[in-house]
């Protein structure tokens, strides 16, 4: 099996990939120019370009059975501040190249879209697939209209589409620090002597999943042809109170702690129900969280 | 109250104008340079240009209490033929837009989304705001995105939103024959003595609504200040065969029916349950589908 990997040098990408090699698959990249940390890995054909360019993507998709679409030109602070840009970026460039999929004749995706922002605020306890979609920022917005247009796709041009709603990863090669994923950012403000910042009273509730899980459900969804949306997280939710608890205690460092107002574009609590995805994938999370900060933090402080 | 109509020179647009103008309303309409048809109306506050166009609507905006929104640059089939056009023109434009109002401070908008389009395919015998959402049509997915802007900046920014999703209207001044509306198609296909061309069975059930009873709901949703999502329709569902039988009847000439493939973008069955905009803003629709098409053949046909 050949499989695309639009977005193979980031964070979810760089695990993403070594599944795919170990897995026996034929892995190519396509990526920004500049995207590529380190060296090359070996038998994975890179590319670099824009993933809504077509001459670069229709070289792209040559001999491909299958598309992992983890490219987000955003991250929600981003994306609120500049909705035009997150439209343009995201949805455009994904429906240029689903239509490039549509002329090449390639016909399976895999789609990476947010359980954190399409759901919007919700009393549930547990978000599943068929619950209510009201995003309140444009990222989930945005990540909600490419999940329709590949329904669109899928119902007019027969190309079949995996979607996989992702809670908070975190782990090893985790980018954008300050920017994206909380536990990153903790650990990293921690070993940098900063003060954590929390916006708001610390007691939104996030589902967070550990890079290996989520490589490895992604891995499932691109061997097993089997179209739908899926949550994909942990299944429990934890406070950001709770986070700092458990960074602290990982760490031995107690943190100075640095209040913020809300941010308008975050939601108050996401949990994900991920039962749909475990059943249908024979998949389940392996990484408590606790022992995920361990890891991740083991990392992150190196050799010695 | 001062109302400003974006798209007011349309078919639904200059049925709005006059019913806003009989309410004691203060109108201005947005529209297109050259969409007037005709005289303008005496007392109308008429500015031509582009509805995403920063610089003609802070001015369009000036003391304005309530936006409605009717503009579509797109009909399905164009939207379909380039979903980047329909982004571009649509979503983009809409988003400009409610930036604008944002900026001005005008905090009430009623857009006209598509009742027809965003649920797509079902087997519900009748659709409820809260069906699920998996339109088959790019025309239906950024409709169903702009109403999600909508809600994100109800959410961020405190604007108020009443998006109505409309069926298929007709009657009086429709525009776009060919395009829009089998049945101001159908009846100038009769008087220009051309066949009537069906794609797919002709069991295809739509709900359609006379303007008259649509331009009276859009009244009521600018006058009542009650955001939410609601269904305007007839709440009756028509199949294509009995549209032809009425419209044969009404006219007295027998059409020739030409048959065509189904296109992949038209969802087989629409019918709304309108009951929530009903009891929500005391309102039901008057016009019986013959009485309707009889008043909209005598007006086709002109004096005499």
């Amino acid at each position: 099996m050949r499989c695309l990997v639009l977005g193979g040098n980031g964070f979810i990408g760089s695990h993403l990939v070594r599944a795919l090699l170990l897995s026996g698959a034929r892995v190519r990249i396509l990526d920004r120019p500049g995207s590529l940390r380190g060296e090359e890995i070996s038998g994975v054909d890179y590319l670099f370009g824009d993933f809504s360019d077509p001459s670069i993507v229709s070289e792209a998709l040559i001999d491909v059975d299958v598309v992992a679409h983890l490219v987000s030109t955003t991250v929600p602070g981003s994306a609120s501040a500049d909705p035009i840009a997150d439209i343009s970026g995201n949805l455009i460039g994904s429906v240029k190249f689903l239509e490039q999929m549509r002329s090449s004749g390639v016909r399976r995706i895999v789609y990476l879209s947010s359980g954190g922002t399409v759901y919007g605020n919700t009393d549930a306890q547990s978000l599943r697939e068929d619950s209510p979609t009201d995003p309140i920022s444009s990222y989930g917005t945005v990540k909600l209209a490419v999940e329709k247009y590949l329904g669109v796709y899928a119902s007019q041009y027969g190309i079949r589409a995996t979607v996989l709603r992702v809670s908070n990863p975190y782990g090893p090669n985790s980018r954008h620090i300050g920017l994206q994923g909380i536990i990153p950012t903790f650990f990293s403000r921690l070993i940098d002597k900063q003060p954590i910042r929390i916006w708001g009273t610390g007691d939104n509730i996030r589902d967070y999943i550990y890079i290996s899980d989520l490589s490895s459900a992604i891995l499932k969804s691109i061997e097993q042809d089997k179209p739908g949306v899926y949550n994909v997280g942990s299944g429990t939710g934890i406070s950001i109170k709770e986070i700092i608890e458990i960074v602290t205690d990982v760490s031995g460092i107690e943190p100075q702690i640095e209040h913020l107002p809300d941010r308008p574009f975050d939601v108050k609590r996401v949990v994900l129900d991920v039962s749909k995805f475990s059943q249908t994938f024979d998949w389940n999370p392996t990484v408590e969280l606790r022992d995920g900060c361990r890891m991740y933090w083991h990392w992150l402080k190196g050799p010695g």
